[in-house]
């Protein structure tokens, strides 16, 4: 990281050719590349990813795309924030070397016609709700990491079941990148940093904690061998009573495939969504088996 | 070309690893490479693909892996043609650098999940008898193609559906390599050579010439401004007559878009699948709509 670069001007392709120009040249001189994928609206938690890609490479891309193929006709595309100025200045003292900010008719042209279904850990949770959301966070970052070919890419924990379908889908496609990620960020009281808590009203805001809050007593519950089925109907009463309606989905999962538990037969995760208001927020942490297996009875 | 190829053994990689390891050898010292996907059983056609690769690339990789991931329960794959060690003898006079021949495991995890669907051009034609083909072919080559990653890579003409559903796989997803196509090798009769033909008894073999015959007489016929619909009709009724049964489809298309066409708007193709006993045929001619603007009335 060097101040200097909050002097210059940071590079924006807007175009696959340019990035691809930019890349190959890197290459030719031997360095190596990470991607950071974003839909703007950067806060904290992005600007870890690019911490992190900074520390991992030679060569830091952050594309910022709003994608339409992974919003449905009645969700939050047209008022999603859209800030890219802002974006870019706090982008320029993290030694990122280039912006990659296609229109969406450099994505998509008027007849494509190609989509990508990732079976398995993409099933459940976040599909219910959002069965055409995977398919298009699939799409889209299948297309930025060929349109980019990065060595790394990273993605955030908080999104932990766009992660594993990512991670899937690079693997049985055989996309030549590895797939790195970064831990939630949060505010002091807890709350997962996320584009979408600007649209939560200061009484929302105040409230909105709850959902971190009840995921961590599940995590204390099982890791003492409670009774997973308990404590998430307890979960669930308390995310209620604080105020969220609809809760889409509160589970424990097997943390690699995503199977719902009632056990804690391996390592897992507790996973979130819920609304309050006209947000809908989501979370995860990860449950270890470990002490629950050294101490069954505690 | 150089016979001294023959002398040597052709180098065969297994594995991803080996490919990529390979493949990036050859980058380094700035070549191009080629890709030849093919399902084995090589003949003339195949043949053909790679001189085309040979004359277009410093390095020509060719792949033989029968995928499972494009026959129905009840097609051929078990009886496919399986001549690897004939194959290779093949290919060693052509200068061909790299055979690719994974196993099945190699190309598919056990809890492998990912799908691409391809609409637009993979609609109608082959799709409505054979709704699993062009998933799993789409799968296999964007697999194929995102291991070895090359500059170019052929596919014939024959299968010209594939073909387009392909080109429009890799523009939707942003594939980096450059799709180039052969043209149709044929017997000396006419009919188009395929893997597949092996499975015609004598009598058969005899017959099957008379679906290029057909088609061709269609394009004569379109081509001198006759009906479309007419045309296939008469068509359809020459290959029953032969003893093609069913008939799975005969039809004149958009030459770019694959739509069925009434009127010879645009240029076009016409396009033919029937069985001849066990076999099923496939083949396909151009239609130029040059002349018929001219002469709309000859």
């Amino acid at each position: 990281m060097t101040l200097d670069n909050t002097s210059f001007a940071l590079p924006v392709a807007r175009t696959v050719e340019s990035l691809r120009n930019v890349v190959s040249r890197w290459r030719q001189d031997g360095e190596s590349v990470a991607l950071v994928p974003t839909m703007g609206a950067l806060h904290r938690g992005h600007l870890a990813l690019v911490e992190k890609a900074r520390a991992n490479s030679d060569r830091v891309v952050v594309s910022i795309f709003v994608n339409p193929a992974q919003f449905a006709a009645h969700e939050d595309f047209g008022d999603y924030p859209r800030t890219e100025r802002e974006d870019i200045e706090k982008l320029k003292p993290l030694g990122v070397d280039l912006i990659y900010g296609p229109a969406a008719s450099e994505m998509y042209e008027p007849d494509f016609s190609t989509s990508i279904v990732v079976g398995g850990v993409s099933e459940g949770l976040c599909t219910v709700t959002r069965p055409h959301f995977f398919g298009g966070v699939a799409l889209v970052v299948a297309k930025l990491l060929l349109q980019c070919l990065p060595d790394i890419a990273i993605f955030g924990e908080k999104d932990y079941q766009q992660l594993l379908v990512i991670r899937r889908m690079v693997r049985d496609l055989n996309i030549p990148v590895e797939i790195l990620s970064g831990p939630t960020e949060r505010e002091k009281d807890g709350l997962a940093i996320s584009s979408r808590n600007v649209y939560l009203s200061g009484q929302e805001r105040a409230r909105a904690v709850e959902i971190s809050r009840t995921l961590k007593e599940i995590v204390v519950a099982v890791e003492r061998g409670g009774d997973i089925r308990s404590a998430l109907a307890a979960g669930e009463a308390r995310l209620k009573k604080a105020g969220f309606d609809p809760v889409d989905y509160l589970e424990v999962c097997d943390a690699v495939t995503l199977e719902p538990l009632t056990d804690l037969t391996c390592d897992a995760r507790v996973l979130g969504a819920a609304h309050l208001g006209q947000t809908r927020l989501i979370d995860n942490f990860p449950i270890s088996s470990a002490g629950s297996r050294r101490n069954p009875d505690v």
